[in-house]
């Protein structure tokens, strides 16, 4: 054994707990709670193994399972990024890649490359794993926000086009979802915690 | 699609947010703060990957991670049972096996079958990936309790042989990272972290 590779490794392991602290803007289902990055990776990767059938294409379940496990462990240096900050991009920032470098870069380097590669596959969102990955990303804070009278989209004053157009990315990685999503996201609109029209730009004096 | 499968799949995917509530004894790293058990899931999720190689034999990486990461939902009934516990035996109580049975079967039939199977076999701690998942769950609080200033060992008074006897199931997953575990166990006694001699059962008058 390689005892300095296998140090690597373990210090690894110790920096990521650091995820357990990154709140998220969304709360547990029923709950006022915010959820974690680390939560809601383990979220995922539990959906994304009971619904890997729902795929538009067979996927390789151990990869998204990879994707969705390290996909935010950049936020420990970068941040998390509510996904409807009108500010910032939540795609692929030069500061998340620098914290993907740094961070997987503690692993031995055969390893850091591949965390990387997965990493980047998954943000660039081309490949059947990364779609049906983030395909999970976007349906667990839709699930939760219906269980919360629209949580974060009312706490933050969302509109019914933005959520569908962002939500719509769960089409590309399955169809299936996709039709149960868009029916959630209508529900919603009838059940009032999601608001159909846009704000009036313009101001009254 | 039958929507009626999907919302099975979807109403276990809600109940298993609980396991976000469930305490466990040990606290992050270098920190106060209790873990819970959808936070472990997902670090030992990330151990498994990331230690694959240490395995005493090639394991069924995929197998190993859906182990680790279901292993503690049946906890949502049953409650989180510490390992240096007295009074009750961690592994697979009757209270375990009924809950395995309520919440893996809200799945359709074939995917709770394979769900609870999953379970069983890493209860069991009979095959390749079973040792390797429990030798996950061991090395997890080891790190933390070292991290910790003995953590729990202290919180609970829990001594060395206690720990070696139930750290050595490290062993039967990987012989490499038993050698690293049981240097960091005697570390810890020499740090005096960790209490070498069992406590005097005699009663002085």
């Amino acid at each position: 054994m390689n005892l300095a590779k296998l140090q690597q490794q373990i210090d690894f392991i110790k920096e990521i707990d650091k995820v357990k602290y990154i709140q998220r803007k969304t709360k547990l289902f029923h709950s006022d709670r915010n959820e974690n990055d680390a939560e809601h990776s383990w979220h995922l990767a539990v959906m994304a193994i009971m619904l890997s059938e729902y795929s538009n294409e067979p996927v390789d379940l151990l990869k998204v399972v990879k994707m969705v496990l390290i996909h935010d462990i950049v936020e420990i240096d970068a941040g998390d990024t509510f996904i409807y900050d009108t500010q910032k991009n939540h795609s692929n920032t030069d500061e998340e890649r620098v914290a993907a470098k740094r961070i997987f870069g503690m692993l031995p380097q055969a390893q850091a490359d591949e965390m990387i590669a997965v990493w980047e596959e998954f943000e660039a969102g081309q490949t059947i794993e990364a779609k049906f990955a983030r395909a999970m990303d976007r349906l667990e804070p839709l699930l939760q926000n219906t269980s919360n009278k629209g949580g974060t989209w009312q706490e933050f004053d969302v509109s019914y086009q933005k959520v569908y157009d962002k939500k719509s990315v769960i089409k590309e990685g399955s169809k299936d979802l996709w039709v149960f999503a868009e029916e959630l996201i209508n529900e919603s609109v009838v059940n009032g915690i999601l608001r159909k029209e846009e704000p009036n730009s313009a101001t009254s004096e």
